[in-house]
Formats: structure tokens, C-alpha cells, sequence
């Protein structure tokens, strides 16, 4: 056991291949489905040319590829470097502030350290980078909050690619940092709905006023990949190359539990479209089949909008507007709009087809909380650790705080290893209102709440 | 000559002593100086009493010591570790952006992953401890956009003290995510000026509406620790032992380089009131009387405020309202006010006393650079290398572009070295101005601006 506090591995160590979950599944991942307007379902050839309109065939390779490792190109692992290794802590004040015993010790990877301040990058790097080599010389794609548009945005501009956001409209009004974020790395950032697409047109044709939705925004910056040639779409989270992007988290995260000399007994982390979830569970998830881990695989989701726990596990749409195909995956329905609770990036309908079957093969356990508990485990942290969380990453503490306490009230060792998946510097209108005890809580369970305004 | 994009060390290689530069400067440096409003000038063993209401008693002797190394306390270690040892990276993507040739290398120090994403915690942690130590229960200090409040306050809650925050009172209103960072960390943030000082009573008396300044909010902090034995004050910049503290950058800094197998021919800094520029370049000043570097010292400062290059070299007041000791070091006057730029942190009419000794005395350079030029060259390193930049730390990115261009030209080698002090996702207003064309520049040759509105 090392008594250190930080596990840093030299840039030599940042790994060479991504880790591809597919081909140890339990059974074969479900295809995507695609069912036109007239109830016609499409061959995989036909949604294989959709999606060659969409998607860099590099994408769409490792999307369905049966091979276990997938090389990292060269170029990327340049870029990686600008930031990777990213730190693996282990969270000494916490510990200490939690009165825990000895054995009860605390573990995180912190990713907050990238340039976006999120893992978001890990993926928008790769996606950039395979666009630009297929001579794509524009990506379009939608943003909520502005974190993905913002991870695309840096990494168009390390590559010489434009980058064209359709933000939604009332993040595009209310939250004006994030737009200027994109736009000094030199992305376009249109409010949705716009005038520029057919769908936005549609949308502002009905009502005039409408202050947008993320449904809205994948349909106009999908629209403008269809009809361009040059332009290409690129999604944040869910696809499974989205995941495997994000594996290098957790194939990281196991030589730094090396260097600690421990083994965790839990790995979590937070769910929404799920990718910072796979990015660390993942490589733990090979870990177990080689026998090296007991590790238990917890996923956490707020209780406003809690997929994996409350959701039905069927085919159903990737967004409201019923643009991509249907996956299949735990679903509240893709016209559940969740609660208005400010960890934005968790209010999704549906989750990563991956992810959705490791819980459902009953590889991976989900708890859904509640958003003001959140506040105060993220809160608890900042005091004691220094770094402020994304309000995302703060359900992945919440759920390390309680398998601590759990542990020290039974007297049991347990090594706990979540992953701070961002840094909570753009959310401060949330934590103002969390210290002003404005915080409500959501619970689907008691009925859910309409409220489509802080996507 | 290393390949390498990281120079990352191991916790283990956290320097065990900060550098302290006094006994190695060619004259000792002068001592600091009261004179009442009567005339009569104070000696040292009175101003030591007025000092010791101030400060920990560990700090005033750092404050004047003779030893060149000064031990870190464990403690202070142990929180250092949770975001230092700090990367140094080779700027590869801005190399290859501006066609330098093989012999010209840009490496960067990177002080915006702490948790207040800047160099200000190096300073905070070790001053809070010191109080701590002393049975100190509270401290009281100003801030005016908020960057060193926050430090402090991140400080005061990992050693369980409470930090009360005078806030320059036309930040307090326009710039609320500050404030609600210091909150969340526990501080206690007042809008400057107060009633709750006889120093703020008196300026709301004149002026109901006064929006306040960094002088107000001095006086109103050094009044609370003055009439309250449980609480001190502190400051973030200027003084010895707050220079002595970030020495730890260069430190690093030094065996990172190592690691790369390259010396710099130039180190590089933006100064405001210098510690950062301190914190990076002292420990080179050491390497030099040792025979191991040849490297030009380089400080960087704002046109709008050139303290070291259009100066006066004299005693002067550190505040404009006279609270505090007379100083010898390169001035515009205490009663000068710089105009509106948004780098806010050097935006001080002063200077550390030993930057300002090393600058006369001939040993370090000092230049003056644009708001405008600065911006364009923190865009062009944030589109290149994915870091946003505090607008502070544009100064040394541009002119560690100059550098490098000029040596390109000059057909020569050159080994840049310059210190990121921070990012810049709380200055996005700023960047928003710069992206709209909308930034001015301030040239004090040309006659100060007044605009204090910006602090």
C-alpha cells in the first residue's frame, strides 16, 4: 500500500489503444434499427449509407468492431498529451473530514484538468481527427449547456477543422460564457432554432418564439451534414465509439491504482448518455474477466431523470425529433423531458446501448439520487479537496461518500474509485443557488416535472 | 534533447524548500518604512509590532530572512500535492502554427490546473497554515475580481479557518461567480465599502453610492485583523514571503527542464504586483550564480499600467489609502489609477520590492505589451494548444511569441520558457470584448485613462 496522494503516470504510459467492450459482452450488442415514416424497417446496408453521410467510416468501424483493443493514431496521442495523463488522486482531506478507518480509502480521476475542463475531449479529439483525415473540412453537431460544443470546438481548431454548433436557444440567451468559449476557439455557434435549416425553419414557422431543445438542435446540425458533402455530424456521448474513446479514463485508472498498490472494490461514476461511465467501468469490466478485479460497477443518475433504475430496456429513438435510428437501451421514452435540475448533461432520455446492457446483464448496478444531496457531497469535497465539480461528477461523489460511510459503519475495508469527470467552474448559478437553499429536488418516481430549460 | 510534449514529476519530487532570493541579491534589500501623519518615521521594532497584529509570526520572519532555503512544512506538502507538482509542457502545436524551426522550443509551465485555476494557492495554503498554527481562528483580506479570494478562501477551508472577504464593490455586483465561489468554499464575502468598518462607514458617509476600489477594501481588511486578536490579514502578491512561496514554480520547474534535457535562454512571466514572475524566475536568478544557466530574465507588463518600465524607483505606499508600510520599488504613484484592462491582476501601481531590485539592479528585463496584442496571442495559443488563458498570463504567451519569431528571423536557437499563471474560464467577458473587435488599448505614455472599474 502507498501512502502517496497523487498517481501520475509519464506521458510514455498514456495508453496506445482504446479498449472495445463488444466482443466480451455476454451476448452480441443489438444492432441499430431504422423504421421510415411508412413503417418500412431499413437493411443494414441502407442505414450503413445514412450513416457514411454522418459519420467518418473510422467511426463507423469501431462502432461495430469486434476487435478487443483498437490502436490510438498516433496523431491524437499527440494531442492527448497536451493534457494526459490525466491525475488519479486519492482524496486524503476527504477522508480525513469523513472520520473514515484506515481501511476505508477514497481514489479519484480527475478529468477536469483537460483544456474543456471535462472528459469530453478524449472523443472530440479522435472525431476530429478521423474527419479531417477522410478531407471532411466542417463538422456540424448540437450542444445543450455548451460542454460538447465546446470540446468539438477545441479540438476543430487543433486540427484545422470548422466546427458549426447549433446551441439551444435558451442556453444560447442565458448562458453566453460557453458560446463565447466556442466561438474565441474559432467555432460558429448558432442559436437553435435557426433560419439556416429546413427543421429550424419548421419549428420557428409554428412558433416564432420558440426557445429550442436539444431534439431540435441534433435535427438542424444532422440536416446540415446530410445535405454538405464536406460536412460530417458528431455526437458527445452514447454511440459505442463515443465509449470507446473514452476508455483511455479507465486503462489509465488501472496502472495508477498500480502505483497506489490497491485494488478498488467499487468503481462508479455518473450516467447520462453514459460515456464517462464506460470510459472508467469499461477497462474494470475486462479487468474482472481476466480475474485481476472483484470490482463492483456503479452507475449513478439523478433521480429526475433516472434511466438505467426506472426506465423500460427496449428499441427506442436517440432524440425526440426521430432523426437517428433506434437503439436499443434503457429508455423513459424519447419525448420524457426531464426536470430542470443543472446537471445538464444527465438529463437524457435514454443511455448508451453498452452500458444499458451491462446493467441489464446484471454486470453493472445504477442508483438514482437526488440533486440537492449532490450539492452537498459536492460541496463537502470542494471544502476538503480544493477542486469544485461539475454538478455531474458531484452524483459520482455523493454515491463515494456513501460507500465510505457504509464501510466505516460496518466496520469493513473498501477501496472506492470514482471518476470527478469535470470541474464545476461554468456552474456557479447552480452552486448560487444550492448556497441559497433554492435547490429543488425531482423524483420521476413522484411524477415527472416539465421543464426543458437548463439542457 | 527530449521529443517529449509533458514533464510531469512525481509527488515525491515536490521541492522540500521554497528559494529565497535576499541573501543572494548583490545589495541587501531595504527595509520598509511608516512615517505618521505627523512626520515621524517609525522604527523597525514598532512597525514589527504593527506587522505582528497583521501577520503569522513565521511569515514576518520569512518576510526578512537571510537563509536561502526556507523548509515547506509537511502540511503544506501534503495539500500542495493535490494539484502540484504543476505540468510543464513543450508548446509542440504552437511551434508548428507559427513555422518555427527545429532549434527554436516553446515550453510552458502551467499553473491553472490548481483549484482556483491559478498560481494563487501556492501563497494561500502555506499562509493559511501559518495562521492556523498560531491559534489564528479567521483572516481578512481584499479581492477585487476575485482570484486571490478565492485562493484564500479554498485555503482557509482546508485548515478549518474562516476567510472574510472585502470585495471591491462594482465586482461584487457584475461579477457574482466569484463571489459565489467563495462562498461555496465558506468564505464570507462583503460588497466594499462596508458598514461594517469604520473605514467603509467613512466612505459611504461621502459617497452613498461608491462602487469602491482595491484601497477601500485594503483598508477595510487590515481594520478587521487590526481591532481582532483571533483574526489576521493577508495579502497575494508584493511581499517577500509571498514571492518566497511560489518559488516553488520555478523549482519545478527547473528539473521538469531537466527532464527535457534543455535550458532556457529565456524565462518569461507576466508582473503585476510579481509573484508569479517571482515564482518562476527567482529560482532561475539562483541557477545563474550557480554557472548552470545563462537565461534572460523577462517581465512582462501592461502598457496601461508599465510600473517597471516607466516607473519611478522610490519609496511609495502599496494601497492608495495609506494603511500600509512605504516600500522601495518601481511606482506610478499610489494614488494611480490604470485604466480598465482586463487583465485585472496587473492592474497594481506598484511592484514587488525584490522584482523591482532584480529589474534596477539590472538582473531581469522588464517590457510593456498591448491589451489587444495580448488577446490575439492568447487565442492563437488557445486555438493551437487548447488552453484558454487568463488574460494576466496572455502577457508572457505574447511575448514568448516575439521571442521565438525573432529568433526565427535572426536565424538562431532559442529556448523559450514562460509561466501560464492561469486560465481563463472566468474571463470570458473579456474574451467575448476581444472577439467582437471591441477591446481598446491603454497606453499610460499616452496619458493614464482613469477607469477603476475593472479591478
Amino acid at each position: 500500500m502507498s501512502d502517496k496522494t497523487r498517481f501520475g503516470l509519464d506521458e510514455t504510459r498514456i495508453p496506445e489503444a482504446w479498449y472495445n467492450i463488444m466482443p466480451d459482452l455476454k451476448t452480441p450488442p443489438a444492432p441499430p434499427r431504422v423504421v421510415t415514416p411508412d413503417g418500412t424497417e431499413l437493411g443494414p446496408d441502407q442505414i450503413g449509407e445514412v450513416m457514411a453521410k454522418l459519420f467518418p467510416m473510422e467511426c463507423l468501424k469501431q462502432e461495430m468492431s469486434p476487435d478487443r483493443w483498437i490502436d490510438i493514431p498516433g496523431a491524437v496521442i499527440d494531442v492527448y498529451k497536451t493534457y494526459r495523463p490525466s491525475p488519479l488522486l486519492r482524496a486524503k482531506q476527504l477522508e480525513r473530514v469523513l472520520g473514515l478507518p484506515a481501511g476505508v480509502k477514497i481514489f479519484f480521476k480527475y478529468e477536469g484538468v483537460s483544456p474543456a475542463g471535462s472528459h469530453k475531449p478524449n472523443t472530440a479529439i479522435p472525431q476530429a481527427y478521423y474527419n479531417k483525415q477522410e478531407g471532411i473540412t466542417k463538422i456540424s453537431t448540437e450542444t445543450g449547456a455548451g460542454q460538447w460544443g465546446s470540446a468539438l470546438s477545441i479540438a476543430g481548431a487543433l486540427y484545422g477543422i470548422d466546427v458549426e454548433v447549433f446551441m439551444v436557444g435558451v442556453s444560447y440567451d442565458q448562458k453566453p460564457y460557453r458560446r463565447i468559449l466556442m466561438e474565441t476557439y474559432g467555432g460558429t455557434v448558432h442559436k437553435s432554432p435557426s433560419n439556416l435549416t429546413e427543421a429550424g425553419r419548421h419549428v420557428l414557422a409554428m412558433d416564432p418564439n420558440s426557445t429550442g431543445s436539444l431534439g431540435i438542435a441534433i435535427s438542424e446540425a444532422v440536416e446540415v451534414a446530410m445535405k454538405n458533402d464536406d460536412t460530417h455530424y458528431a455526437l458527445g456521448s452514447v454511440l459505442n465509439h463515443v465509449c470507446l474513446h473514452q476508455t483511455i479514463i479507465g486503462l489509465e485508472a488501472i496502472e495508477q491504482m498500480a502505483l497506489a498498490e490497491e485494488e478498488p472494490d467499487v468503481v462508479i461514476a455518473c450516467v447520462g448518455g453514459g460515456s464517462n461511465f464506460a470510459g472508467l467501468a469499461f477497462p474494470y469490466y475486462h479487468r474482472k474477466l481476466e480475474g485481476k478485479s472483484n470490482a463492483r460497477l456503479l452507475a449513478v443518475e439523478p433521480k429526475a431523470c433516472p434511466t438505467l433504475t426506472a426506465g423500460e430496456y427496449r428499441y427506442d429513438l436517440g432524440d425526440e425529433a426521430g432523426m437517428t435510428p433506434q437503439m436499443l437501451m434503457y429508455t423513459l421514452g424519447h419525448d420524457f423531458v426531464p426536470a430542470g435540475i443543472h446537471a445538464g448533461g444527465l438529463r437524457y432520455h435514454g443511455d448508451s446501448p453498452l452500458v444499458s446492457q451491462l446493467v441489464h446483464e446484471g454486470e453493472a448496478e445504477a442508483i438514482a439520487v437526488d440533486q440537492t444531496a449532490c450539492f452537498a457531497a459536492a460541496a463537502q469535497f470542494a471544502r476538503a479537496e480544493g477542486i469544485l465539480p461539475a454538478p455531474e461528477s458531484s452524483h459520482a461523489i455523493l454515491a463515494a461518500i456513501n460507500e465510505a460511510l457504509a464501510a466505516k459503519e460496518a466496520g469493513e475495508d473498501k477501496v472506492i474509485l470514482f471518476n470527478l469527470s469535470g470541474h464545476g467552474h461554468f456552474d456557479l448559478a447552480a452552486y448560487a443557488a444550492y448556497n441559497a437553499g433554492e435547490l429543488e429536488d425531482f423524483d420521476f418516481a413522484a411524477g415527472a416535472t416539465l421543464c426543458g430549460d437548463d439542457l
